[in-house]
């Protein structure tokens, strides 16, 4: 007699805005999900997990599995990692304490090659895949997570142990879970090609944000700003050609449009800014420009644009 | 009998730290000088005016020809403008008002075209020139001027009723002024090439001061401001060359070099903003884009500075 197949058990790793708010998607949609914690565990073990959602209202889950520590949770089969890149070496104990054999791993994060140095630290029976976030997400305050808009998750597999088709097989089990919990993904073939996509809306509203202090709001309504995203966009799509991806025409002129039509949206990179984080410059410009460099494509407003983060990131530290 | 030649009255039209610091010195060494105020005339008609300077020490002119009212003013044979390029247009009535026949008029600014907005409103029998001032001086505060270092007017002649010959020797007798007030002067045969090779060092610093909040110090300090520094140099020169004009060989690192041995400096730009008063970008960015587009050469650097500052501009109104 066959069971009805068993749902997988999630473990979220770096419970912000994004792992708070697929973790709480999820776990309403009745899956069954575990959050690790740090600074916020007690706050969640005692109040739960909070979204507040434009699209979707105001969303409590409450009691959480809130976890300290990773050697306290079941295995998961799989694990939605929401951390910051600048950690992602650091977070290999927790993941591999946390993951049943086989498990798949899935970086929710933006920038190039942030699976590489986790990679190196992951056995070989463990799958890697990336996720790119279309969403506009943030935290609010300690378990509490603000949705203003969107939600879309790209999924593709980097490396691991799968044959072609077992990793299609893998890419789309994953783009059913957050299906099953209401949520828009969908597979991509070349996960590379996915993330330089990403980058052509990351690379100008991320470090503006930062460098003019301005949401996508202000951003958009200036007609300088506004040229000058879309120049930032001409010079990453020329590069992820350059690399040898494919870029749809009218790709960037989309999201131009899509982002119009956004709330008033601060990117991650201004709230890591403000609250004296590190930024996120070597995933989303240092190697996307090494990369274009060495495909001899040059990238200078992007790279002015990174030189200034840079200077602006080490005065913050 | 010939009598010695007689020394020009001059006068200044705009006394913030640039024309503070000219005029004071050039009254220091003789000459008739005038100065024409606006908000800070009751502050200098009672306590003078103030240079304190790193090289010449503390200097006080006091009482001082202090004027509120160009009408009031006598007829002067020269005219040092160190006011804003912005409000060029409007200081035409008071030049006319000061100015004795066939004067010339010195306009102290950094910046691509300043005389034009002026010159059509000047009648023909005056003459017009530019100097450029390569100094670290700022205004400490109502008729207090703080002059850090250098002090260099490069002069050149604009445009007017002299002919080739005579163009020196107005040009000469500019050089000369400064010269016996121990400030160091030459001639500019090309005043177009002039103001280009000055750009060389405005485009750069002038912005990144605003942009990054940074005076010259930490902006070399940094590997990644000293290198953006450095290209949007090398695209100011490929500029300036574009436009038919000649940047002597290691000029810009020589530039360069010069702002590493220099004090602390926050330049004109960053006080403007500091003080919510409008940038200088029309004379600074926007008319070398365009002269450089022009004659088909991009700087892609300095448009993406350009719009950050016009950003910035707009929101510090």
């Amino acid at each position: 007699m066959m069971g009805a197949v068993a749902k997988p058990t999630i473990g979220i790793i770096g419970t912000g805005a994004i792992g708070g708010f697929y973790g709480v998607m999820l776990a309403r949609a009745g899956f069954d999900v575990h959050f690790l914690l740090r600074s916020e565990f007690c706050a969640v073990a005692e109040n739960g997990l909070q979204v507040n959602s434009a699209p979707h209202g105001s969303l409590t889950l409450n009691p959480v599995q809130a976890y300290s520590n990773a050697q306290d949770m079941p295995p998961c089969d799989w694990l939605l990692v929401g951390a910051k890149t600048t950690s992602n070496a650091d977070l290999a104990p927790a993941i591999l304490r946390a993951a049943a054999p086989n498990a798949k791993v899935l970086l929710l994060q933006n920038g190039l090659d942030v699976e590489d140095s986790l990679r190196e630290l992951l056995p070989d029976s463990l799958h890697l895949l990336g996720g790119l976030c279309y969403i506009c997400v943030h935290r609010e305050g300690p378990g509490v997570v603000t949705h203003q808009a969107l939600g879309a998750v790209h999924v593709g597999y980097h490396s691991g142990p799968a044959d072609e088709s077992t990793r299609t097989a893998i890419v789309e089990e994953g783009v059913g879970l957050f299906r099953s919990a209401g949520i828009d993904s969908q597979a991509m073939a070349n996960l590379h090609q996915a993330r330089w996509q990403k980058l052509v809306w990351n690379i100008p509203y991320n470090g503006l944000s930062v460098l003019l202090g301005a949401s996508t709001t202000p951003l958009m309504a200036d007609a300088d700003s506004g040229e000058m995203v879309k120049a930032l966009m001409a010079e990453v799509v020329q590069g992820a050609i350059a690399c040898g991806h494919d870029v749809p025409p009218g790709y960037a002129e989309h999201l131009f449009m899509m982002t119009e039509k956004m709330p008033a949206y601060w990117p991650s990179m201004y709230h890591d800014f403000l609250h004296k984080r590190p930024l996120e410059l070597q995933a989303i410009y240092a190697r996307p420009l090494a990369a274009a460099k060495a495909a001899g494509c040059e990238m200078p407003r992007v790279e002015a644009l990174y030189r200034s983060l840079r200077f602006i990131d080490r005065r913050n530290a």
